[in-house]
């Protein structure tokens, strides 16, 4: 059987290298309307805002807002500010789950509540997020606020789920599902859809890039889940065992339970409903993951998603953009193995 | 001298009765979408939201929304919706001030904070800020889109100002009315803006709304300063003292200070700077401020705010809207009598 979650081993195809090539020059205007929008004479904000957003992130949701304008053949330049608008909601949906989860890491640093404190998170976030919108409106494009404004109300529902459905094992997958569907791929599938609106594409293409942006989110979040129970602190930049430790009922939780033994069970209502957590705890919770094929049926799953999510974008011509979003799932599936 | 700042003397003139009866239609419509718009299959989001939207506040914000469209004779019904997502701006802000503060009380009930935890009011309040955007962009203007998104990054970033300088008693009289500018009178000048706009009124009328809505929130916040060392904890629903004993730098402790020997600097030092607060301190900083005559001057200054509230409006001609905004500018300043 094997650890299926193995950072040892070498990726096994998939690359956002095709992608960064491409949108390399966009990318470099999004970075400098990054740094310029959070400019403030307080300067508490560049501080916390740029001890994340400079902490090497991937800025994979920008990208998509750049690649799906690049697929449907824009010209223009309002998917510049855009992508900064989504890489600031992203940012400041970061800053506030750390409060919420009391997070020490992010990224590799200390958690930016842990260097200025649960206010600064809060507030900063709530900056960020108003200069998204700012930069949204002056886009102009009342159909790319609708569709960012919907995903802002829709992640933070998703976020307000989690923690009501937190420590509870009894978690359904469809629940599971409906969760990540909210607070991850909500923000994937906005950020690759405002890309064909701004070209004007039709209906058909604009719910196209929708879907594909979705489905490769649900596939992220589904090995996000994963490595955390198989990564490693400096690949992941946070510990492992941390959703563990948080009581968070991710996919690998919800079918080890389903499929445990009432010992098995017991164990898991132990450990994240009531938080009891000893020393080789971790360790069990990994070996029931092994034992019932958790881990590598969360990543059958994840392949699932990334399936879908190429199928979405197969009505679309072949083109290098059309390559560099296939890779992306490729990397997105394959990055736990 | 006498204390100047005491509930127990009558109210010396202003109120909001007429405010109320004038946009009691309207505001029956506004709390509808309110209720609508708060509905989520997640329960603890109607549950928080619920909490505080009704817990009895003024709903200041969002009749003067509907008060200026009023005035500025709009027909249709966009000022609905812009007022409903004021008023969720304004409740997301007050949640995530609690985060901030930790704060234990809110319109003398429990923070929700208190009741759900500091996740909740972070997340339940980043779902109306979500609620909100969605609303303006159904509404459909740019312009009324640009004035609320500039005044959300504003009020945030007034927050983190107020954090940089909390607990610094060297914080001047400027510093501190930038920071309730930003935090205060901003959405008081955004929701006063939006009325004129939908009314396509000429620049000079919608600046002439916004000038009375930001000045009239910078009298209303000041008095609130004040009141918090001079009025009981069932009229202000929050507890005497809380900024003294939070280390907020207010005017009354800016102009205590200033005027001040040095022993009492010492004093403010002591107690605001290093936090280290003794049983009797509260007494002697009201002691201290009488002396100086700071709250009856945190007043004053408020007085000179509401003037130039009410000369904003001046250029309308008289209508019983007018009247019913000059009549709130004199609720709100001697709110504190």
């Amino acid at each position: 059987m094997g650890v299926v979650v193995s950072l040892d081993d070498k990726p096994q195809g998939g690359s956002i290298d095709q992608l960064v090539a491409l949108v390399a020059a966009d990318m470099e205007r999004v970075n400098q309307t990054i740094l310029a929008r959070t400019g403030s004479e307080v300067t508490m904000i560049p501080e916390v805002a740029n001890h994340l957003i400079s902490s090497g992130g991937k800025r994979l949701r920008p990208m998509l807002t750049l690649a799906t304008a690049g697929l449907c053949g824009f010209g223009g330049d309002g998917h510049i500010k855009l992508a900064a608008a989504v890489e600031f909601m992203h940012t400041a949906t970061l800053l506030h789950d750390d409060v919420v989860d009391e997070s020490d890491m992010r990224r590799g640093k200390l958690a930016a509540r842990m260097v200025w404190g649960n206010e600064a998170s809060v507030l900063v976030g709530d900056f960020l997020l108003g200069q998204a919108f700012k930069m949204m409106v002056e886009v102009g494009s009342l159909q790319c606020l609708d569709v960012l404004s919907s995903a802002a109300a829709v992640i933070a529902e998703g976020e307000v789920m989690q923690l009501s459905a937190a420590k509870d094992t009894q978690t359904t997958e469809d629940a599971y599902l409906e969760v990540i569907r909210a607070k991850t791929a909500a923000l994937f599938a906005a950020a690759s859809e405002v890309g064909p609106i701004l070209a004007g594409r039709s209906k058909a293409d604009i719910e196209a890039c929708r879907g594909y942006g979705s489905n490769l989110g649900i596939a992220f979040q589904l090995i996000d889940d994963a490595l955390d129970y198989g990564g490693s602190a400096a690949k992941l930049g946070k510990n492992v065992g941390d959703d563990f430790r948080e009581g968070k009922i991710t996919l690998p939780v919800v079918l080890s339970f389903r499929r445990g033994t009432e010992a098995e069970r017991d164990f898991w209502r132990r450990t994240l409903e009531r938080g009891e957590i000893g020393d080789n705890d971790l360790a069990l919770a990994l070996a029931t993951m092994k034992k019932h094929r958790a881990l590598e049926d969360t990543v059958e799953r994840a392949r699932h998603y990334g399936a879908m999510a190429r199928d979405a974008l197969e009505l679309f011509p072949a083109s290098p953009w059309k390559r560099a979003l296939f890779e992306v799932v490729d990397f997105c599936v394959n990055r736990a193995h």
